[in-house]
Protein backbone atom coordinates (compact mmCIF):
# COMPACT_ATOMS: atom_id res chain seq x y z
CA UNK A 1 0.00 0.00 0.00
CA UNK A 2 3.15 2.18 0.49
CA UNK A 3 3.26 3.17 -3.21
CA UNK A 4 -0.28 4.01 -3.36
CA UNK A 5 -1.40 7.33 -2.63
CA UNK A 6 -4.79 8.82 -3.09
CA UNK A 7 -4.08 9.37 -6.80
CA UNK A 8 -1.71 6.89 -7.65
CA UNK A 9 -2.73 4.56 -10.97
CA UNK A 10 -5.88 6.28 -11.33
CA UNK A 11 -6.60 6.80 -15.30
CA UNK A 12 -8.92 8.90 -16.51
CA UNK A 13 -11.57 7.88 -18.88
CA UNK A 14 -12.73 9.45 -21.90
CA UNK A 15 -15.64 8.21 -23.58
CA UNK A 16 -16.88 9.72 -26.88
CA UNK A 17 -20.87 10.70 -25.14
CA UNK A 18 -19.56 13.65 -23.59
CA UNK A 19 -21.48 16.92 -22.53
CA UNK A 20 -21.86 18.83 -26.15
CA UNK A 21 -24.37 15.20 -26.83
CA UNK A 22 -26.17 15.38 -23.68
CA UNK A 23 -26.80 18.74 -23.48
CA UNK A 24 -28.09 18.85 -27.69
CA UNK A 25 -29.79 15.64 -26.04
CA UNK A 26 -31.52 17.69 -23.62
CA UNK A 27 -31.50 21.20 -25.88
CA UNK A 28 -30.23 23.26 -22.81
CA UNK A 29 -26.95 23.73 -20.88
CA UNK A 30 -25.67 22.06 -17.42
CA UNK A 31 -25.03 24.17 -15.02
CA UNK A 32 -25.00 24.96 -11.03
CA UNK A 33 -27.70 27.37 -9.48
CA UNK A 34 -26.02 27.21 -5.73
CA UNK A 35 -29.53 28.93 -3.15
CA UNK A 36 -27.23 30.57 -0.20
CA UNK A 37 -28.81 32.33 2.43
CA UNK A 38 -29.87 31.87 6.19
CA UNK A 39 -32.38 29.29 7.45
CA UNK A 40 -35.96 30.25 6.59
CA UNK A 41 -34.66 32.55 3.87
CA UNK A 42 -36.69 30.81 1.44
CA UNK A 43 -33.91 28.74 -0.60
CA UNK A 44 -36.54 25.41 -0.81
CA UNK A 45 -39.40 27.54 -1.92
CA UNK A 46 -37.23 29.07 -4.42
CA UNK A 47 -35.83 25.90 -5.78
CA UNK A 48 -39.15 23.82 -5.60
CA UNK A 49 -40.44 26.65 -7.64
CA UNK A 50 -37.62 27.35 -10.19
CA UNK A 51 -37.57 23.41 -10.79
CA UNK A 52 -41.71 23.73 -11.77
CA UNK A 53 -40.87 26.50 -13.77
CA UNK A 54 -38.11 25.02 -15.72
CA UNK A 55 -40.43 21.45 -15.87
CA UNK A 56 -43.03 23.86 -17.65
CA UNK A 57 -40.29 24.88 -20.53
CA UNK A 58 -39.37 20.94 -20.98
CA UNK A 59 -35.81 21.82 -18.87
CA UNK A 60 -34.66 18.54 -16.43
CA UNK A 61 -33.06 20.21 -13.52
CA UNK A 62 -32.50 18.54 -10.29
CA UNK A 63 -32.69 20.08 -6.94
CA UNK A 64 -29.55 19.12 -4.16
CA UNK A 65 -30.92 20.05 -1.02
CA UNK A 66 -28.71 20.06 1.87
CA UNK A 67 -31.44 18.53 5.19
CA UNK A 68 -32.11 15.83 2.18
CA UNK A 69 -28.36 15.16 1.38
CA UNK A 70 -27.18 14.66 5.06
CA UNK A 71 -29.51 11.46 4.94
CA UNK A 72 -27.71 9.77 2.24
CA UNK A 73 -24.35 11.10 0.96
CA UNK A 74 -23.57 13.12 3.68
CA UNK A 75 -24.91 10.81 6.62
CA UNK A 76 -21.44 10.71 8.01
CA UNK A 77 -21.17 14.31 8.46
CA UNK A 78 -22.03 16.36 11.24
CA UNK A 79 -22.19 20.24 12.41
CA UNK A 80 -18.77 21.15 12.91
CA UNK A 81 -16.39 23.28 11.06
CA UNK A 82 -14.67 20.38 9.11
CA UNK A 83 -17.76 18.44 8.74
CA UNK A 84 -19.54 21.79 7.24
CA UNK A 85 -17.01 22.33 4.87
CA UNK A 86 -17.02 18.61 3.52
CA UNK A 87 -20.55 18.62 3.79
CA UNK A 88 -20.62 21.76 1.01
CA UNK A 89 -17.17 20.40 -0.87
CA UNK A 90 -19.27 16.69 -1.72
CA UNK A 91 -22.38 19.15 -2.88
CA UNK A 92 -20.69 20.99 -5.10
CA UNK A 93 -18.67 17.41 -6.33
CA UNK A 94 -21.95 16.17 -7.03
CA UNK A 95 -23.50 19.57 -8.01
CA UNK A 96 -20.70 19.20 -10.66
CA UNK A 97 -21.13 15.88 -11.89
CA UNK A 98 -25.28 16.74 -12.84
CA UNK A 99 -23.93 20.07 -14.49
CA UNK A 100 -21.29 17.57 -16.73
CA UNK A 101 -24.81 15.43 -17.43
CA UNK A 102 -26.39 18.41 -18.95
CA UNK A 103 -29.12 19.06 -15.85
CA UNK A 104 -29.81 22.59 -14.46
CA UNK A 105 -28.46 21.50 -11.01
CA UNK A 106 -30.34 23.73 -8.08
CA UNK A 107 -28.06 23.26 -4.86
CA UNK A 108 -29.66 24.73 -1.57
CA UNK A 109 -27.50 24.66 1.34
CA UNK A 110 -27.20 27.86 4.05
CA UNK A 111 -23.33 27.66 3.08
CA UNK A 112 -22.60 30.23 5.35
CA UNK A 113 -19.21 30.87 4.19
CA UNK A 114 -17.63 32.61 1.43
CA UNK A 115 -14.46 30.23 0.99
CA UNK A 116 -17.11 27.22 1.29
CA UNK A 117 -19.26 28.78 -1.59
CA UNK A 118 -15.97 29.48 -3.82
CA UNK A 119 -14.81 26.30 -3.65
CA UNK A 120 -17.53 25.00 -5.33
CA UNK A 121 -17.30 27.79 -7.18
CA UNK A 122 -13.84 27.43 -8.74
CA UNK A 123 -14.50 23.39 -9.16
CA UNK A 124 -16.79 24.59 -12.25
CA UNK A 125 -16.19 26.15 -15.70
CA UNK A 126 -16.44 30.19 -15.29
CA UNK A 127 -19.94 31.54 -15.52
CA UNK A 128 -21.15 27.60 -14.59
CA UNK A 129 -21.99 28.72 -11.23
CA UNK A 130 -24.66 30.76 -11.12
CA UNK A 131 -24.47 32.17 -7.42
CA UNK A 132 -28.22 32.62 -6.28
CA UNK A 133 -28.20 35.11 -2.44
CA UNK A 134 -31.47 34.86 -0.69
CA UNK A 135 -30.88 38.19 1.20
CA UNK A 136 -34.01 38.60 3.58
CA UNK A 137 -33.22 39.86 6.61
CA UNK A 138 -32.58 37.65 10.05
CA UNK A 139 -35.59 39.19 11.82
CA UNK A 140 -37.85 37.99 8.97
CA UNK A 141 -36.24 34.62 8.86
CA UNK A 142 -36.45 34.18 12.53
CA UNK A 143 -40.07 35.34 12.97
CA UNK A 144 -40.92 32.63 10.39
CA UNK A 145 -38.33 30.10 11.96
CA UNK A 146 -40.61 27.22 9.47
CA UNK A 147 -38.60 24.31 11.75
CA UNK A 148 -38.04 25.52 14.90
CA UNK A 149 -34.39 26.38 14.75
CA UNK A 150 -33.95 29.78 15.28
CA UNK A 151 -36.09 29.17 18.81
CA UNK A 152 -33.81 26.40 20.07
CA UNK A 153 -30.63 28.16 18.82
CA UNK A 154 -31.88 31.34 20.75
CA UNK A 155 -32.92 28.94 23.58
CA UNK A 156 -29.07 28.15 24.00
CA UNK A 157 -29.85 24.25 22.78
CA UNK A 158 -28.47 24.84 19.30
CA UNK A 159 -24.75 26.02 19.08
CA UNK A 160 -23.20 27.36 15.93
CA UNK A 161 -26.32 28.50 14.06
CA UNK A 162 -26.29 30.79 11.35
CA UNK A 163 -27.25 34.17 12.12
CA UNK A 164 -27.14 33.46 15.88
CA UNK A 165 -24.11 32.47 17.39
CA UNK A 166 -22.37 31.81 13.57
CA UNK A 167 -21.92 34.09 11.03
CA UNK A 168 -23.16 34.34 7.64
CA UNK A 169 -20.91 35.92 5.10
CA UNK A 170 -23.47 37.43 1.93
CA UNK A 171 -22.00 37.16 -1.41
CA UNK A 172 -19.83 39.91 -2.47
CA UNK A 173 -20.12 39.44 -6.42
CA UNK A 174 -23.35 36.56 -6.82
CA UNK A 175 -25.28 36.33 -9.98
CA UNK A 176 -28.64 37.45 -8.84
CA UNK A 177 -29.90 38.71 -5.51
CA UNK A 178 -33.44 37.83 -4.06
CA UNK A 179 -34.59 40.44 -1.65
CA UNK A 180 -37.82 42.32 -0.63
CA UNK A 181 -38.73 45.09 -2.11
CA UNK A 182 -39.03 48.68 -1.11
CA UNK A 183 -41.88 48.54 0.65
CA UNK A 184 -40.79 45.12 2.59
CA UNK A 185 -42.97 42.65 0.62
CA UNK A 186 -41.63 39.08 -0.08
CA UNK A 187 -41.22 38.25 -3.74
CA UNK A 188 -43.75 35.64 -4.03
CA UNK A 189 -42.15 32.18 -5.81
CA UNK A 190 -43.33 32.32 -8.72
CA UNK A 191 -41.08 35.76 -9.06
CA UNK A 192 -38.51 34.46 -7.70
CA UNK A 193 -37.99 31.32 -9.66
CA UNK A 194 -38.68 33.97 -12.99
CA UNK A 195 -35.71 36.15 -11.88
CA UNK A 196 -33.50 33.16 -12.03
CA UNK A 197 -35.08 31.62 -15.31
CA UNK A 198 -34.56 35.26 -17.00
CA UNK A 199 -31.03 35.06 -15.88
CA UNK A 200 -30.40 31.54 -17.17
CA UNK A 201 -32.18 32.56 -20.57
CA UNK A 202 -30.44 35.64 -20.92
CA UNK A 203 -27.12 33.28 -20.57
CA UNK A 204 -28.18 30.78 -23.07
CA UNK A 205 -28.62 28.35 -20.48
CA UNK A 206 -31.85 26.94 -21.92
CA UNK A 207 -30.73 26.31 -25.56
CA UNK A 208 -27.96 24.04 -26.64
CA UNK B 1 -50.04 26.39 -3.89
CA UNK B 2 -46.92 27.36 -1.55
CA UNK B 3 -47.25 30.81 -0.71
CA UNK B 4 -43.91 32.80 0.69
CA UNK B 5 -45.55 36.66 1.13
CA UNK B 6 -44.62 39.02 4.10
CA UNK B 7 -46.65 37.10 6.39
CA UNK B 8 -44.50 35.36 9.32
CA UNK B 9 -45.57 31.63 7.89
CA UNK B 10 -44.48 29.40 5.30
CA UNK B 11 -46.40 27.13 3.68
CA UNK B 12 -44.72 24.00 2.97
CA UNK B 13 -45.13 21.44 0.40
CA UNK B 14 -43.31 18.44 -1.49
CA UNK B 15 -42.00 19.69 -4.58
CA UNK B 16 -44.25 19.03 -7.41
CA UNK B 17 -41.83 18.10 -9.81
CA UNK B 18 -40.17 14.66 -8.82
CA UNK B 19 -39.11 11.29 -10.35
CA UNK B 20 -42.22 10.90 -12.77
CA UNK B 21 -42.26 14.09 -14.05
CA UNK B 22 -38.58 13.96 -15.21
CA UNK B 23 -38.75 10.61 -16.23
CA UNK B 24 -42.07 11.42 -18.70
CA UNK B 25 -39.65 14.54 -19.83
CA UNK B 26 -37.12 12.15 -20.88
CA UNK B 27 -39.47 9.12 -21.72
CA UNK B 28 -36.97 6.93 -20.02
CA UNK B 29 -36.76 5.24 -16.45
CA UNK B 30 -34.12 6.01 -13.83
CA UNK B 31 -32.33 3.17 -12.96
CA UNK B 32 -28.67 2.32 -12.20
CA UNK B 33 -26.71 -0.31 -14.11
CA UNK B 34 -23.82 -1.19 -12.04
CA UNK B 35 -20.73 -2.63 -13.72
CA UNK B 36 -18.45 -4.83 -11.67
CA UNK B 37 -15.36 -6.80 -12.44
CA UNK B 38 -11.52 -7.13 -12.53
CA UNK B 39 -9.33 -4.30 -13.73
CA UNK B 40 -8.61 -5.04 -17.41
CA UNK B 41 -12.13 -7.20 -17.89
CA UNK B 42 -13.88 -3.58 -19.65
CA UNK B 43 -15.62 -2.27 -17.62
CA UNK B 44 -15.17 0.97 -19.14
CA UNK B 45 -15.45 0.07 -22.41
CA UNK B 46 -18.96 -1.41 -21.62
CA UNK B 47 -19.65 1.79 -19.96
CA UNK B 48 -18.57 3.61 -22.98
CA UNK B 49 -20.49 1.76 -25.33
CA UNK B 50 -23.35 1.45 -23.57
CA UNK B 51 -24.27 5.86 -23.22
CA UNK B 52 -23.21 5.66 -27.58
CA UNK B 53 -25.75 3.45 -27.90
CA UNK B 54 -28.28 4.88 -25.19
CA UNK B 55 -27.00 8.26 -26.76
CA UNK B 56 -28.15 7.26 -30.55
CA UNK B 57 -31.67 5.53 -29.04
CA UNK B 58 -32.08 9.61 -27.63
CA UNK B 59 -31.62 8.10 -23.74
CA UNK B 60 -29.62 10.30 -21.44
CA UNK B 61 -27.28 8.07 -19.74
CA UNK B 62 -24.48 9.76 -17.16
CA UNK B 63 -21.31 7.05 -16.71
CA UNK B 64 -19.75 7.31 -12.93
CA UNK B 65 -16.24 6.28 -13.45
CA UNK B 66 -14.53 4.74 -10.46
CA UNK B 67 -11.27 6.17 -10.98
CA UNK B 68 -12.98 9.70 -12.27
CA UNK B 69 -14.82 9.63 -8.92
CA UNK B 70 -11.22 9.50 -6.94
CA UNK B 71 -10.53 13.01 -8.99
CA UNK B 72 -13.29 14.76 -7.17
CA UNK B 73 -15.66 13.60 -4.93
CA UNK B 74 -13.78 10.48 -3.40
CA UNK B 75 -10.08 12.36 -3.56
CA UNK B 76 -9.78 12.22 0.30
CA UNK B 77 -10.11 8.60 0.17
CA UNK B 78 -7.35 6.23 -0.24
CA UNK B 79 -7.30 1.94 -1.05
CA UNK B 80 -7.44 0.83 3.01
CA UNK B 81 -10.55 -1.06 3.11
CA UNK B 82 -12.28 1.50 5.51
CA UNK B 83 -11.85 4.12 2.26
CA UNK B 84 -12.52 1.48 -0.44
CA UNK B 85 -16.39 0.62 1.35
CA UNK B 86 -16.86 4.88 1.16
CA UNK B 87 -15.51 4.97 -1.71
CA UNK B 88 -18.20 2.64 -3.26
CA UNK B 89 -20.99 4.07 -0.64
CA UNK B 90 -20.70 7.03 -1.80
CA UNK B 91 -20.86 6.21 -5.46
CA UNK B 92 -23.79 4.27 -4.50
CA UNK B 93 -25.54 7.66 -3.08
CA UNK B 94 -24.39 9.52 -6.22
CA UNK B 95 -25.73 7.09 -8.51
CA UNK B 96 -28.97 6.73 -6.19
CA UNK B 97 -29.34 10.86 -6.90
CA UNK B 98 -28.94 10.18 -10.86
CA UNK B 99 -31.34 7.67 -10.93
CA UNK B 100 -34.00 9.75 -8.98
CA UNK B 101 -33.12 12.38 -11.45
CA UNK B 102 -34.80 10.43 -14.16
CA UNK B 103 -30.89 9.12 -16.10
CA UNK B 104 -29.55 5.50 -17.06
CA UNK B 105 -26.31 6.15 -14.52
CA UNK B 106 -23.28 3.45 -15.55
CA UNK B 107 -21.37 2.67 -12.20
CA UNK B 108 -17.89 1.02 -13.31
CA UNK B 109 -15.94 -0.09 -10.42
CA UNK B 110 -14.12 -3.00 -9.79
CA UNK B 111 -16.40 -3.19 -6.26
CA UNK B 112 -14.69 -6.43 -5.53
CA UNK B 113 -16.76 -7.03 -2.23
CA UNK B 114 -20.50 -8.68 -2.52
CA UNK B 115 -21.62 -6.96 0.57
CA UNK B 116 -19.88 -3.27 -0.82
CA UNK B 117 -22.26 -3.93 -4.21
CA UNK B 118 -25.52 -5.29 -2.14
CA UNK B 119 -25.64 -1.56 0.02
CA UNK B 120 -25.40 -0.48 -2.90
CA UNK B 121 -28.16 -2.09 -4.92
CA UNK B 122 -30.68 -1.73 -1.38
CA UNK B 123 -30.27 1.77 -1.43
CA UNK B 124 -32.49 1.95 -4.56
CA UNK B 125 -36.00 0.38 -5.30
CA UNK B 126 -36.36 -2.96 -6.10
CA UNK B 127 -35.30 -3.86 -9.90
CA UNK B 128 -34.01 -0.42 -10.18
CA UNK B 129 -29.85 -1.65 -9.40
CA UNK B 130 -28.98 -3.73 -12.54
CA UNK B 131 -25.77 -5.33 -11.94
CA UNK B 132 -23.86 -6.29 -14.72
CA UNK B 133 -20.92 -8.96 -14.03
CA UNK B 134 -17.61 -8.70 -16.43
CA UNK B 135 -17.08 -12.60 -16.09
CA UNK B 136 -13.88 -12.18 -17.36
CA UNK B 137 -10.34 -14.62 -16.64
CA UNK B 138 -8.21 -13.65 -14.69
CA UNK B 139 -5.58 -14.63 -16.69
CA UNK B 140 -7.09 -12.65 -20.09
CA UNK B 141 -7.40 -9.48 -18.05
CA UNK B 142 -3.48 -10.00 -16.69
CA UNK B 143 -2.46 -10.56 -20.57
CA UNK B 144 -4.39 -7.21 -21.39
CA UNK B 145 -3.32 -5.30 -17.96
CA UNK B 146 -4.06 -2.09 -19.55
CA UNK B 147 -2.94 0.48 -16.68
CA UNK B 148 0.19 -2.14 -16.63
CA UNK B 149 -1.14 -2.39 -12.78
CA UNK B 150 -0.82 -6.07 -12.93
CA UNK B 151 2.89 -6.57 -13.69
CA UNK B 152 3.00 -3.56 -10.76
CA UNK B 153 1.20 -6.27 -8.41
CA UNK B 154 3.44 -9.14 -9.42
CA UNK B 155 6.19 -7.32 -8.88
CA UNK B 156 4.64 -6.55 -5.55
CA UNK B 157 5.06 -2.69 -5.38
CA UNK B 158 1.65 -2.71 -5.23
CA UNK B 159 -0.86 -4.79 -2.05
CA UNK B 160 -4.08 -5.54 -2.16
CA UNK B 161 -4.60 -5.70 -5.96
CA UNK B 162 -7.83 -7.41 -6.62
CA UNK B 163 -6.97 -10.36 -8.03
CA UNK B 164 -3.51 -10.56 -7.06
CA UNK B 165 -3.30 -10.86 -3.18
CA UNK B 166 -6.66 -9.51 -2.75
CA UNK B 167 -9.90 -11.53 -3.60
CA UNK B 168 -12.65 -10.46 -6.06
CA UNK B 169 -16.21 -12.06 -5.10
CA UNK B 170 -17.90 -12.66 -7.75
CA UNK B 171 -21.79 -11.99 -8.22
CA UNK B 172 -24.17 -14.80 -7.08
CA UNK B 173 -27.66 -13.40 -8.56
CA UNK B 174 -26.52 -10.68 -11.16
CA UNK B 175 -29.09 -9.25 -13.89
CA UNK B 176 -26.33 -9.43 -16.68
CA UNK B 177 -23.32 -11.90 -17.23
CA UNK B 178 -21.02 -10.61 -19.53
CA UNK B 179 -18.49 -13.51 -21.29
CA UNK B 180 -16.49 -14.55 -23.62
CA UNK B 181 -17.83 -16.82 -26.01
CA UNK B 182 -17.28 -20.93 -25.81
CA UNK B 183 -14.51 -20.59 -28.01
CA UNK B 184 -12.65 -18.01 -26.07
CA UNK B 185 -14.10 -15.07 -28.37
CA UNK B 186 -14.70 -11.66 -26.19
CA UNK B 187 -17.79 -9.94 -27.40
CA UNK B 188 -17.31 -6.78 -28.94
CA UNK B 189 -18.08 -3.34 -27.31
CA UNK B 190 -21.16 -2.77 -29.42
CA UNK B 191 -22.44 -7.22 -28.52
CA UNK B 192 -21.85 -6.49 -24.67
CA UNK B 193 -23.76 -2.99 -25.10
CA UNK B 194 -26.36 -4.72 -26.40
CA UNK B 195 -27.44 -7.19 -24.36
CA UNK B 196 -27.07 -4.74 -22.01
CA UNK B 197 -29.97 -2.46 -24.17
CA UNK B 198 -32.05 -5.81 -24.47
CA UNK B 199 -32.44 -6.24 -20.88
CA UNK B 200 -32.87 -2.10 -19.99
CA UNK B 201 -35.77 -2.56 -22.93
CA UNK B 202 -37.45 -5.76 -21.78
CA UNK B 203 -37.65 -4.13 -18.56
CA UNK B 204 -39.68 -0.92 -19.73
CA UNK B 205 -36.51 1.61 -18.89
CA UNK B 206 -36.24 2.71 -22.46
CA UNK B 207 -40.18 4.28 -21.81
CA UNK B 208 -41.57 5.97 -19.30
Amino acid sequence: MATLSNSTNIFWQDCQIGRPERQQLLNQKGCVVWITGLSGSGKSTLACSLSRELYSRGKLSYVLDGDNLRHGLNKDLGFKTDDRTENIRRTGEVAKLFADAGLICVASLISPYRRDRDTCRFMLPDRNFIEVFMNMPLELCEARDPKGLYKLARAGKIKGFTGIDDPYEPPINCEIEIKQEDSGVCPTPTLMAGQVVTYLEKEGFLEH
